[in-house]
């Protein structure tokens, strides 16, 4: 990467920071705006732009877009500024690419003729599809495996941001675990998730490697009222009793980190889990429907509680049978991941299904890119998942290769900030 | 898998077969009808039904939609019997899906209330979206690697479905190529498209063995006049010259397979190649724009060609630039590819970009996954690929990692007749 191209790119991330992305990034030199290409650009709810900034980052609780691209990456550098100035850089690039524009410049820069486009150009024409980029920071950006404090971070480590624990029966691939920083992007059309995703890398290239990455569809849980619930790669409905946007005073007790909970750059923020959870799905497809909805505590069609009749119907843990037995089974998942039976922990799921072709044993590799959003894992994620590590019928039918744990800080709120103000501010 | 099941299966395989399949579908037990549940099903051109049956198998012609699930099955089965009676089976679970339906019914059937599912219930309330679903036969069917005649099929193998030769280049995997049977699922959600191989491969449980599978995104080429040309991962316009559907006497010149060309039971049908084709983006990233349009012969913005302001201006492969080189390289992509390079070739490319996460070394394992139709691979793929893996400067940014090749008959037609009918026929 030559001396200008970088510099270049600065001078683009300076114009576009900031609230004043959008209208900068439209300013910019030879840039060219996704919009002037001829696709069809008939306005909808799905094809429209989100806000980038805000108290909160966006994509926690903005409805659920359909499609999932997620990466984790390996900080390379060893300079503080160097991260610093990429943070700064990237913010930039997601304020315009959220925006429906490009990453940067497409044709060449006055008086850098050679240098490569500044974006990479598969997202021209594309509308902006409800792109939301959504940043974390993971514990090995604070402290490496050695507990060597890597950028001077070290102090500003929040407690709850502790390497997540060993469940019963985890099988982690570390290649495909945890990570420095992650971006999260959903968007209504996954060529628009990609671009943003790879041209973040691109700007980060020197700086920072890609660890893992994984792609997602048909979101599992619905995170509005509005929304109709998704189902997962079980067939089940998936997210009936998440916390939904409009949950004001839940979203507070359970997914906002709030003023004294730690340092003060992640108040307005939130802890992601990130799981990846290989479904046995032939295994699945061969138990019987009784079976399927004593696992789950739920029916397969409606969605119901076994003790209700539509999907909304609150669940009875207490109801028993004629035979005496509980109608929801205490191996079933609903009451094993119930608040009720977590001390009222309750978690933000925005889960996304995936298919990574098969697995050379004659079955497809499937399952469900599991994300959780919450104020602090200590009493969120990791009380229910040591719950139903343990203890749900379900495990029989799923294996958790991969697992990590982010930072999320709050959202970028003005002009000058990006998203390692907090985090690298006095 | 009980008797019970299977005996069930079958039964509703027969009701819903051929031309009375969707009306016959919707008669058949306790099925539940996916448009019985409460997702938005606003109608539009991207959510409604594609026609099954027809003298042309689906999925071939029709417009490109934009998700794709590929598999390819190896048969494990010894039996003829159960192999045609497999494609029987599959032919009326296709009907179902492709026409908004389950493949089967998901409560419990009477007189069997503890037998699994006949459908795997993730695609419930989503509309028909497009889904086709297209049956291609390798050569490996025919006659396996030791020249077994594993079915009794050997002679009526088409002269033309010869395994591919090996190209300059060529790293390809094994556990990713070939297979007897490969399923090409296209819709405008993935999680239809996803949804019907999983139970064509649930249907075929203990026949067919699930060899490798694709997913893929963002089409890359348009098929009709109607279509944009969407972009490939190199952020290229992708298919500007692409056969179209409209194009009747072309079609029939190239795409289809005419009486006398083989064995009647293909005359109708088409030759499908597919080849996965990793990029090398990051380095790709790193070139030039002018570089990039260099290697191409099209301008990245427009998809004009480098003779020419728009992008469907004819190309000009005489026209020689003020320095006396020709305008359009002679190792140029566009060139190399053209049908005046290659004795009048013309394939229709239907092709589909894909991420399959990373690949371990800080990169994006990203690409395309190619998939051309032809009359003939001998005058169609085989010359244009022997021509562009010599000298194309593509190559410097390409590996194609998967191979194959597969016979796929003409459309099912009407009453009784299935996948099988030709292949198994008189």
């Amino acid at each position: 990467m030559s001396e200008n191209s970088l510099s270049r790119r600065r001078a683009i991330a300076l114009a576009g920071a900031g609230v004043a992305g959008v209208a900068g990034a439209a300013a910019v030199g030879s840039a060219v705006v996704r919009e002037a290409a001829g696709h069809d650009r008939s306005p909808s709810a799905s094809s429209g732009a989100v806000e980038f900034t805000g108290a909160h980052q966006a994509g926690i609780v903005t409805p659920a877009q359909d499609r999932l691209h997620f990466v984790a990456f390996d900080v390379i550098t060893k300079d503080r500024d160097q991260l610093a100035g990429l943070l700064e850089e990237w913010t930039a690039a997601a304020a315009r690419m959220t925006a429906g524009h490009d990453a940067g410049a497409i044709g060449a820069v006055a008086g850098v003729p050679e240098a490569p486009p500044d974006d990479t150009g598969e997202a021209i024409g594309l509308p902006p599809s409800g792109l939301t980029l959504t940043i974390g920071f993971g514990p090995s950006l604070f402290r490496d495996a050695t507990g060597k404090d890597r950028f001077g971070l070290a102090a500003r480590r929040p407690a709850a941001l502790a390497p997540l624990p060993l469940f019963t029966g985890d099988a982690l691939e570390s290649s495909l675990s945890d990570g420095d920083i992650c971006i999260q992007a959903c968007a209504n059309d996954p060529q628009v998730a990609v671009h943003a995703i790879r041209n973040l890398a691109r700007i980060g290239m020197g700086v920072v490697s890609v660890r893992w990455s994984q792609l997602g569809f048909g979101r599992t849980s619905s995170t509005t009222e509005g929304q109709a619930t998704p189902r997962n790669l079980f067939g089940f409905k998936d997210g009936t009793a998440n916390l939904k946007a409009e949950e004001t005073a839940l979203l507070r007790d359970h997914l906002w980190v709030q003023p004294g909970d730690g340092p003060d750059w992640m108040t307005g923020g939130s802890y992601m889990v990130t799981r990846k959870i290989r479904m046995s799905i032939e295994t699945w497809d061969r138990s019987s429907l009784a079976e399927q909805e004593q696992i789950i505590g739920r029916r397969k069609g409606t969605g119901a509680p076994l003790t209700g009749q539509k999907e909304f119907d609150e669940i009875d843990l207490t109801a028993v049978g004629p035979d005496g037995e509980q109608v929801i089974p205490s191996t079933s998942h609903v009451r094993l991941a119930h608040p009720d039976t977590n001390a009222g922990a309750r978690i933000l799921r925005r889960g996304y299904n995936f298919v990574d072709g098969s697995d050379g044993l004659g079955r497809l590799n499937a399952g469900l890119f599991f994300i959780a959003y919450q104020r602090d894992p200590r009493t969120g994620f990791i009380p229910v998942q040591r719950s139903l590590s343990q203890r749900d019928d379900m495990n029989e039918y799923v294996r958790h290769v991969s697992s990590a744990l982010f930072a999320c800080p709050p959202g970028v709120r003005g002009n000058g900030d990006h998203w390692g103000t907090g985090l690298f501010g006095a």
